[in-house]
């Protein structure tokens, strides 16, 4: 059901005869496999033969394999070699630690080092505050996984999470100038992961949890918000929430209902459903429905995990108790964060006219996104290659950037509802229609946004 | 005692009459007041008053308060504004994280984040061996302190100690292309020391300690160097050690004596102390007579302390018993890693002909170097402001250039004496003399040639 995409983009560099038509071959054959050519490039070229470096998408890694062997079955042609664009650009990591003084003679090394380190230390150490003017604290983040829940990946460990924490981390620095730096932990232990965030603490002005399974991470949340004097934020679940809510404000502009009036079905009820349902409240949203895999979450079940009690207990006005499918009858949105394949065509034709589908499950969606769309009014999902993407890249990189300039420690619900606010405010009236409902993660302009809100949200309460 | 340094440079603004004689004046009365100027510009003039921007080193904090009031004092003269360069570049921190990949566009994003990561996570999970090809664990340290013995200054807390971890991640990035990361710990239990820094391996290619008191230092570095695949050097011992060893080198060359021949006498018996007695036994120095604040460390004393009792079973062969002074009389080679002010002139003056000192502790050596000089023939310390300064940075970001690049766990006594080797080396025979017995911090070639040296005795033992 996939379309190709670059995060599946392999380069081969394959030989033919030396014809007018070998180069349109290639590109024909690989289009006949149904991979999306983006470049091709003759590399060499004799009387005899052709050299061609051709680059395209594939929809997965299998589908890279079968074109390649599908190219080397062609007669005359072979392939050389193959690359993986991926790994390529993964080789050697994706960050740098950087001087940002020079040092370039002993003057230089005289200040940025001993003998005249010295100095600041000591007013450090007797004005403590001055630590955030002094050091990286002020501007540094850290990405803290245990691994467990790595996109839709789960339990694969801290050292195969890493890739993710470099990305985002590199996301902090391209969108809101935040130094973020991965902390991969290899310990699932609770107690042991909050006491050692709380020993890393000197060097940063902030937290972000990611990527730590449920429930453990609302232990690890709130208790590092309990005992840090630096902002904590779990971007699975806050981050998420915010830009769900943004897109949810901006896809009901586009059918015209409002969110106090509308029926929301939560499939998910792990630590993204929790925030998401939470915000949604926050906003004022009185009809939710929630439903984990064992169908609906209903007032008078007794639940052994609390956060599963709260949303039983503030959710779900009629209790009504049944499947997912039951409850997505004649609802007006769906909003999913839970598994691939969930839903059927039949399914989301249930829902009531102008319906909104965010099937946000990572990578594969709750439903094929092009088949949603023939009954539903909107539809969003988490990937980036299909239009209306929920990404939470939209929101941690202007939370932070806001949170540590405004220099706060406890980060509120009206904060979040300002940044999602943010972020819907970023699609124009003029632009908005029901394929563009959150702006696009190149806007430069939405983490200065999300940054001025937080700080609004925080001049208001000072 | 000491020099102005640039350490401790301040940048005068003085508002000053209009007249040919103004800058000069102030020039001169900057000099008669004990600093050295090392800039004046006229920031502004009109037909009645000058302002000049003068910088200027001092030789501490005080005297830069005491040089200011000077120029108030002076008759028609004021000081506008003043500015401590050293904490100017302080500000905001002396470090940032950069991406390597360039996240333009949705291509980029689709490849360096979701939904391309996740192929790199799971062949990480798949190969965990791929994780140091693919991530930045290849070529990233980690620089742990626990703020415990910070410089000179003592326990002074992770906070305070932080701008000295990032001045060295500065050096690690700036001589060898190693990108380290202030890890500075709010905590000062060992268990939790070696737990936390084996829970946060994941990412690093290795470890540097860096100012943890003695002896907890001995003890998380045996544990973690026993429990952990990546190299662990404490830098306070081995990379002390080694630079040391180099200046020895080179120092004997100077004086014509051999190692194996001279009595050397270390004053300091904690973490480096304990290494450069190591090191230098390693190198085949017979003749150490180490002491602590007590007097000498002598065979046939019971230690409580295992470090101080290996000292004792293996230096002082002729168990002497006696103050340090007393240790020194007809001593070849003086090492300091102690205090400040710990030798006067005529304990210098009771060495054999052809003495050296080495008075390396920080930021006030043992001996003002000055002083040393009328009887030693070659005076070396640990200060960036003298010649012949012991400098660690001209051993760490070499040793981790090669430890990262051989792909090694363990470091060997034979790799810090060729590390030490290959630093001698790059003072050539006819550079040598009394006032350069080591390299300059700024010869681009030392650390390629310490990696190379720890490279080369890798590739002998496979």
């Amino acid at each position: 059901m996939a379309a190709p995409s670059p995060g599946y983009s392999m380069t081969l560099r394959v030989e033919a005869p030396a014809s007018f038509t070998a180069t349109s071959e290639i590109a024909n054959a690989i289009g006949a496999a149904g991979a999306a050519v983006t470049a091709l490039d003759v590399a060499e070229s004799t009387h005899s033969k052709l050299v061609v470096d051709v680059t395209f998408d594939t929809t997965d890694a299998d589908h890279g394999q079968r074109v390649r062997n599908e190219i080397d079955a062609l007669e005359n042609i072979s392939v050389r070699q193959a690359s993986d664009r991926t790994f390529l650009m993964h080789l050697g990591g994706k960050l740098e630690v950087v001087p940002k003084v020079p040092l370039r003679n002993r003057d230089d090394l005289s200040r940025a080092y001993t003998p005249g380190v010295a100095r600041v230390c000591m007013d450090i150490y007797e004005h403590p505050e001055n630590a955030r003017n002094l050091t990286v604290k002020r501007n540094t983040v850290a990405v803290v996984t245990d691994g467990t829940a790595v996109l839709g990946l789960g339990d694969i460990g801290p050292a195969a999470a890493l890739p993710v924490m470099e990305g985002k981390a590199a996301l902090f620095k391209q969108f809101a100038d935040v130094d973020a730096w991965p902390v991969c932990l290899d310990t699932k232990d609770a107690d042991e992961i909050v006491a050692i965030v709380k020993a890393l603490a000197p060097v940063y002005g902030g937290v972000n949890l990611e990527d730590i399974a449920a429930p453990r991470c609302f232990e690890i949340e709130a208790r590092l918000r309990e005992e840090l004097d630096i902002p904590v934020f779990h971007d699975d679940q806050h981050g998420t929430a915010i830009v769900t809510l943004a897109a949810l404000r901006n896809a009901l502009l586009v059918v015209g209902k409002k969110i106090k009036d509308v029926k929301i079905v939560v499939s998910g009820v792990g630590a993204a459903g929790h925030a998401i349902i939470q915000l949604l409240i926050g906003a004022g949203a009185s009809n939710i429905v929630a439903a984990g895999r064992a169908g609906t979450i209903a007032r008078g079940q007794q639940h052994s995990d609390e956060h599963r009690q709260w949303i039983a207990d503030n959710t779900n006005r009629d209790a009504f108790e049944g499947t997912i499918h039951e409850a997505l009858v004649g609802a007006d949105v769906f909003i999913g964060v839970s598994a691939p394949g969930l839903l059927q065509e039949e399914h989301v034709a249930s829902m009531a006219d102008g319906a909104i589908v965010f099937a946000m499950a990572n990578p594969d969606p709750e439903v094929d996104p092009a088949v949603a769309a023939k009954h539903a009014a909107v539809v969003a999902t988490g990937r980036s290659d299909y239009p209306n993407q929920i990404n939470n890249v939209l929101a941690f990189p202007g939370v932070f950037r806001g949170l540590l300039d405004a220099n706060v420690s406890d980060i509120t619900t009206e904060m979040l509802v300002a940044a999602a606010d943010a972020i819907a405010d970023r699609v124009s009236p003029d632009e908005l229609n029901p394929g563009y409902i959150v702006p696009s993660v190149f806007d430069a302009q939405v983490a200065p946004d999300v940054a001025a809100a937080i700080a609004a949200v925080v001049a208001k309460s000072r």
